[in-house]
């Protein structure tokens, strides 16, 4: 979604000018959700003629589908609309989480169209038994995907660790070590459907993914073309997962692992955290650690923070002292964040979202206090609650369709391998 | 130097694919060192005939020079050498820092040809005094410059702060807030040159620019290719200054201020820092935090640390220990810069460079023990003395030469109006 919006220059060969302007065509509708030919000829700066004929190859190709409805909200002769399919190429996003598992299929207009989400514990199994159990939801849900007839082309893995080149190097809360989770996935799922063609498997860090959700879908509720564009992105689970999101485009760092904010110190001298350092912010204001300070069961999962919630809100002073803290925490370690990297935005997702009345005042006063030159001003909105239109699932499912979008012709024939276009 | 070094096609005006062409020769040509036409033809994709064409323009408008003796380390027939010109348009950078200003002057090639620095203690002293004095000593360098035959096409200004839209937001230590630098540096040099054209001056923060002078001039040192192209840059100066370089490119954050790695907490409950919160990194890291704890004056500036260095390599133990005790809070404020950013490598500047063998092991230590994954080995030389190529002076001089690379024809008119052509 960060491609070139301009058509190439007649200079490369006529094979590539011709993708890259089916691409153009099928963003320039898909950013419009309804246009006509008039009206991409108007946004992509290509002919009326060559629109044409690139519309009807995207047609044929089941990429777009046209209504005989008249749409006139447009300079020009009024046309027949033009949409993105509904069915069709699509992309699948797998989350495999400490204590659940989410998958999300989304359509090329970016639409969340399937979800299976299964809330159980994955510490303690091993990973090939995690793999299967998260490739058994994954083709679960490609059913129902192809019920609606939708076909997602590949397949974005979301793991709470350090990915890189389809290995998780560490993942301390499962306790995963250099396991090759892209492959054993891949071969759990092609065993799962023997009579479909293999579907390509990507992976990633998890926070990567959810800020990439954040920077597509969190923009409607936030507010539109206002959206931060430069953010920091954390998210609560078990442990704290991060992502830095820099004009737009996701960083990644030299060795593919930046964004590992929850292993910024917090206090030096603070408790041993699994990663072998002492104060880590995870040992503040990672769940286990928030619901051990509230007097909960640290492994209470998602019901323990639905309780540290209740009892928050009603005042109890343990639950209360235990979020402000770790918003305290959250607080200092955020100011650090800022000073180097000045964002628009800190995004707070996963189990941040619910305790932001607590916590959001405590990081705030620390913010304030510590970002350089009033840089950070008391209540000024920009430590946000992320938004509940995106999360890892669904932004390693666009990340697919971003693909497909990109170049169209690509997925044609794959397309067509796996059914007809109906 | 990032820019695309493809011709444009011929869609765009003719007009600017000249002058895009013009920019791709000499940056050829100065990349090279020395070169041929056929080795412009090669390496920039242009035809022989559009080479030929271009390397007359720049020949007479004075950008490149070409000698007779024939150069045959190259395939194709031999030719007369081409090398960019050593006189004519060159950029000049400006750092007014807190107890030094020195001024650099950079021809096309990028080669430092004309260095004034001068000792002085900026504090206390109202800006606009201040930035007359820097203005003098650029005077002084302009002259220099003239009588080599240097013409510098604009002026970069580096500034020990926050530094937004040509105004320094806030210097505390210099005890600059809200000062308009870029304007009154440039009234005041316009004022002792009555009878020359006004030079255009641009300002930005000095780490900022000593980040980039690393980046283009420290690869010669640091090995050549394997430079790192993504690094964080801490500078040792009264205060502590930073930036970030990310796949070569300068990270400015979204209000312009990214790299405030002074300002980082190190310690919660630490002391009281001029910017308002408690255990900055600069309290502990910083020149004068560094004296004080060494038992030495901390005013005492360059001689001082001179002194530091002295003590420590005769083994004196306060000395030591300040020393070591800066290179820890440096390793644990740069370990969660490290877990949040994953660059190639960390890069010491300033007074460092000369502390290096007592504060890097210190430093090495924290980081070894604190970021992920084992992924900051013991030892792993990571954590380098920036080069002594660059400074900020000289990255700001070479940040104006880039502007006349990327453009050569807008600089035509200038050099004409300020002196004929040598």
């Amino acid at each position: 979604m960060n491609s070139n919006h301009t058509p190439l220059g007649p200079k490369a060969d006529k094979d590539s000018v011709r993708r890259h302007n089916l691409s153009l065509v099928l963003r320039a509708v898909r950013d419009e959700g309804e246009t006509t030919r008039a009206g991409v000829a108007a946004r992509s700066g290509l002919t009326r003629a060559a629109v044409s004929s690139l519309v009807e190859q995207l047609l044929e190709s089941g990429f777009l589908s046209e209504s005989g409805k008249t749409f006139s909200g447009q300079a020009g002769r009024p046309g027949t609309v033009l949409r993105v399919t509904r069915s069709g190429p699509a992309g699948i996003g797998v989350e495999i989480n400490i204590d659940y598992v989410s998958v999300c299929v989304v359509d090329l207009a970016g639409t969340d169209r399937v979800r299976l989400t299964e809330h159980l514990d994955n510490r303690g199994a091993p990973p090939s038994e995690v793999l299967a159990r998260g490739a058994r939801i994954t083709a679960r849900t490609l059913e129902s995907a192809a019920e609606q007839g939708l076909h997602p082309v590949g397949v974005q893995l979301a793991l709470p660790g350090l990915v890189s080149g389809g290995t998780v190097r560490q993942a301390p809360n499962l306790g995963w070590n250099r396991v090759p989770a892209q492959a054993q996935f891949a071969r759990a799922l092609a065993g799962l459907r023997p009579d479909s063609p293999e579907l390509p498997v990507s992976s990633d860090n998890e926070a990567n993914l959810a800020a990439l959700a954040e920077l597509w879908f969190g923009g409607a509720e936030a507010g539109g073309p206002g959206a931060p564009r430069t953010f920091l992105y954390l998210t609560g689970e078990i442990g704290v997962g991060g992502a830095l999101v820099l004009d737009g485009e996701l960083l990644r760092g030299a060795h593919g692992f930046a964004g590992e904010i929850g292993h910024v110190v917090a206090d030096a001298d603070g408790p041993a955290c699994r990663c072998g350092a002492r104060g880590c912010l995870e040992q503040y204001a990672g769940q286990s650690a928030l619901l051990r300070a509230a007097g909960l069961d640290e492994h209470a999962g998602v019901p323990g923070v639905a309780e540290l919630e209740r009892r928050a809100r009603v005042g109890d002073a343990a639950a209360v002292s235990a979020i402000e803290r770790a918003g305290t925490m959250l607080g200092r370690v955020l100011s650090g964040a800022v000073n180097l990297i000045d964002p628009d935005a800190v995004v707070l997702g996963g189990i941040y979202r619910e305790l932001m009345p607590w916590l959001s005042p405590a990081a705030d006063r620390e913010l304030t206090s510590r970002v350089v030159s009033d840089l950070w001003p008391p209540d000024s909105g920009r430590l946000r609650p992320s938004s509940s239109a995106g999360d890892a699932a669904r932004g390693g499912a666009a990340l697919v369709v971003q693909g497909v979008l990109a170049d169209p012709v690509a997925y044609v024939r794959r397309e067509n391998l796996t059914d007809p276009p109906d």
